[in-house]
């Protein structure tokens, strides 16, 4: 039977938790780790008293081979990029053959923000939907602190190649059309920032 | 500047929410504007103490028309359905020209579950994300209650048309594994439905 996962936040913890991914991401740019289109907006993030990031990305281009577009774990990335890409990246890529598909997706940013209490996931949310990123949603609350995932609705995938068959046929367009839904991404994040510098959280 | 959206749930206003959506969801049912493959599932969840949908889909294939397959107002649904499609139900579509791009959509079920506070809105996320629909979240919280929004990832897009150019050159292919993802998304709500058949809430 399913249990209620809802508990208070323990302040301290959340303020250890806080440090450690502060640390993280510091080591992620010494080692250039780091996703360099979201690095000034994590500093930013992290001025901030009552609400720190985990996992973030500033929106990119892969190409998969997988059965399904949203499958991870039998799935393979065969190619990621955080900016624009050009016809002969892919057209590299989809003369080979894949195990199962390749998909072409172009997503949007994605940030994890971890806030001490309901009342400032609430606000996070209300800046993240305001900013266009309105597929954003608190995704768990634990004694850690309250999860809330910031996603825009930016994404796309396109079927290049199932098995040995290729689906499309203009790479040029796809490629086109990918990088605009990229840029789109990138232009909300911009918005986020721009928000979030006026914001008192 | 963005205050804080959130507020203690009104249980009288939550019930009286409720009443609203049970009445409205009858009515769909009688003038045959429910979507069929939903109307038991939310027939159970009516009979939950603690929570209850407003909007709700099983699933669907659509083909839109519009720059980006995520736009909502500069977008027409040229076509829609709650069941798998067949390739002449798509032809007869592509053979037109869209005023900006046909996108052949098949999305999982989507809904919006009303918890009258906190500890039920874990519960049920808790719940969803066990079913598989890993893309669920608390969207907002009000008086009138916590909404907790349950999506699957089995969402895939296909550019069938820029403008007067046709993209994809197998119809057969993409009209396939469209159905597939929908029958899998129709999967996802059952075991959803199982799993509320069980739970106390």
């Amino acid at each position: 039977m399913i249990k209620s996962c809802y508990v208070q936040v323990d302040r301290a913890l959340w303020t250890k938790r806080r440090e450690e991914a502060l640390k993280r991401f510091l080591e992620d740019i010494e080692i250039g780790y780091a996703d360099r289109d979201i690095i000034d907006f994590i500093k930013l993030v992290f001025t901030k008293r009552n609400v720190f990031t985990t996992s973030s990305c500033s929106g990119r281009i892969t190409i998969v081979d997988a059965l399904y577009p949203w499958l991870r774990d039998e799935s393979y990335i065969v190619f990621k990029k955080h900016e624009p890409v050009t016809v002969e990246e892919v057209v590299s890529i989809v003369s080979s053959k894949p195990l199962h598909r390749f998909w072409l997706i172009s997503s949007g940013p994605i940030i994890h923000f971890i806030a001490p209490g309901i009342e400032v996931a609430c606000k996070v949310l209300s800046i993240a939907r305001e900013a266009g990123f309105k597929h954003s949603g608190i995704i768990s609350v634990s004694e850690e602190g309250v999860v809330i995932e910031v996603v825009s609705g930016t994404w796309t995938s396109f079927l290049l190649k199932d098995g040995e068959y290729v689906l499309v046929n203009d790479l040029n367009k796809v490629v086109a059309i990918a990088n605009e839904i990229l840029i789109e991404g990138k232009k909300r994040l911009e918005k986020l920032f721009k928000m979030f510098k006026e914001v008192d959280i």
